[in-house]
């Protein structure tokens, strides 16, 4: 198993929580590859480099968990292992006008505070993490969920994917959202905890892991 | 403002906590009691009767929030204020052949449990959550998502709804997931927080929503 | 490969028009009846039986391809293989509030015909196409596409399905809706024409087979 | 009715064929420009100009139908009465990564001929067809349906559309298959079949608006 050697490197701390489940066997011997995918949420300047508007937020679990640098990592040995490498950024027109015009949540702060403006290096990829040329870039993330508004489904249905791993912004948002979909359209589901970042560490530690593990089990803790 | 009349009434105690923030008050403003669907999530015997396998994990939370009680008389509320009563069962066959044969996660305790069988008392509806015949039933949903696996999308559309208020069962699985979908798909989201309960407190309040509603702005609190 | 037996046996006279395709081969060549599911759309009384509202819409289609025989057989000898047999039945409540006040198209004319009223004979399975036991009911369809409205991924997803193989009502309305939608969800996509009947030939034969044939080649004729 | 004076204009020769039906009256008496968008479908130079790999195969019908012209007028019109205008183009990487290895039907075609490819000339919005600053631009289409792998449901949403306008290419394969998916999201659906584009008359003309049209009630000839 490949992947279990990945999931034992040290190229990234993978946080494994649940690897003594009785489901969580069936997940792991079934890994294959070059049937997985590796979905990076997000790692644009807006959120991950000094001087994005959302890296003040993020910055303590970041550093924290040393996440950038895990995310790099787990990139380089997912590729070399012959994982299909996805990017899905957040991009909006300059007058956001993709959003409504009476927002409110998240979507309203992100109009508000005008992140991600498509063309500008807030929108940018953060430099250790811009997509190499095989590396396939999810298009058209508008929302939370990395599959409600893009070609994700697509893109996993045509390349035959079976497993996705998730790192990215932020643990309990995009990325759970997408963790959430993912689950329940079939496939395996693996989520890098130490290759996400959340605005503080009692959502991206003790109720991310402790409660939301507890429904999907899919979370590798440390 | 109708709506608005039936969160303040006594019939049920609509937990309001970001009333004061400047987005919400945009969901108010254009509340139409005509174009807003109740969607209450698998208050079936399994979860919500004693007897039911799923009724031990909840019943504390829901004696604390009295939710089926609220519940019971926010549909009732509800529906005589024109709003559509839609509800939302999961059901399964005997054997669980819907689900992977290698099932993890929350599917693979549905199915080891044998929770929710066609045709069994345990996957009746409450009976004090039986619908009316004006209410519509929600079909085909096997998962966690309101919307994923289910008719939803197509009876919102059809019925032209425009804001969607939740509450049901685990406030932090299904219900949550279908809020998370119904917000990023542009409808008005209200999760009537005392309305649902989930297997611990800490689920239930410290955690939703404290935190959930940082990022959706679309839980009423008291 | 057992799935090319089925294609060449008697039990159903599958039409194979794209056989020679250089693209048809990656098809056969990877089929896998474990991984194959065989959808049969609407084989209920209201379309297919004598006395249905429908009936004498499709009869003559019916009767010329010989294909609700051509289904009975089809879904006996693919469930022997090994195949999945789901069912996509299509219902309503009386009242059909399901569907819009202000309809139109076909979903005006299946409410303003009552057609498919949850629990009567009319929406009852064909009886030469019940379900047995082992088989999986999709649950939701409400309108044309089966994936739209129902857990038909959902159930693809949880039993690993590569083939969707399709037949049913009507040709060009549920039927190709479902496979334009099944092919680009990545689904090999077998459409066996002789299981499925339009309301006239020209429907039926020339056009779809000729003209969709060119887009997806994806459909076996004779 | 603002949306009436744009069916009876000059500056686009709608094609009227429904127009008497008695369901169609319902959709006339309900649009609101400001809840409509004009959704244009790849517009893009491998298909629109002279020059793109697949204007040899359509230029007969787009000549015959002044498709483009006819097009861009309406653009122009329905972007003054408040409708909003949305562009959805198609683009692949270099190396099509997107598609699958093994593709069938139409996407083998856009791969083996390498249509559509990010960056180039070809996948250029056609000259006057070029988006202007307040039109929106769908992201992700890389299959048939303008929904499936794109943010179009979520900017419908957002934007509170309830009337979509469809013109592009081709006629029978992408503006039909974003038709039926819009037709059963619940919106009314109009097709502006003088501004769509087929590789022969016979796909063009009679069988489309023969046949759909009597399925879908949504079309207007002339």
């Amino acid at each position: 198993m490949q992947f279990q050697k990945l999931l034992s490197s040290d190229s990234a701390r993978f946080l494994i929580g649940n690897s003594k489940n009785r489901h969580f066997s069936h997940v792991l011997d079934t890994i294959n590859p070059h049937r997985t995918a590796l979905v990076m949420i997000e790692f644009q300047n807006e959120f991950a480099a000094d001087g994005g508007k959302l890296y003040p937020a993020v910055k303590s679990v970041m550093a924290k968990n040393n996440m950038l640098a895990n995310a790099a990592k787990t990139v380089k040995v997912a590729r070399e292992k012959g994982c299909k490498i996805m990017h899905a950024p957040i991009v909006f027109s300059p007058d956001f006008k993709e959003i409504s015009k009476t927002p409110y949540g998240i979507l309203a702060n992100v109009k508000g505070g005008e992140c991600f403006i498509r063309g500008t290096w807030a929108a940018d990829f953060e430099k250790s993490m811009k997509p190499d040329n095989g590396d396939i870039i999810v298009l058209g993330k508008s929302g939370l969920c990395g599959f409600e508004s893009t070609n994700l489904q697509f893109l996993l249905g045509q390349n035959q994917i079976e497993t996705v791993v998730l790192g990215g912004f932020l643990t309990n948002c995009c990325v759970e959202s997408t963790m959430r979909a993912a689950y329940e359209k079939g496939f395996k589901v693996i989520t890098l905890t130490d290759c996400t970042a959340a605005t503080s560490e009692a959502e991206q530690v003790c109720i991310f892991v402790r409660l939301i593990c507890s429904l999907f089990l899919n979370i590798l803790l440390d």
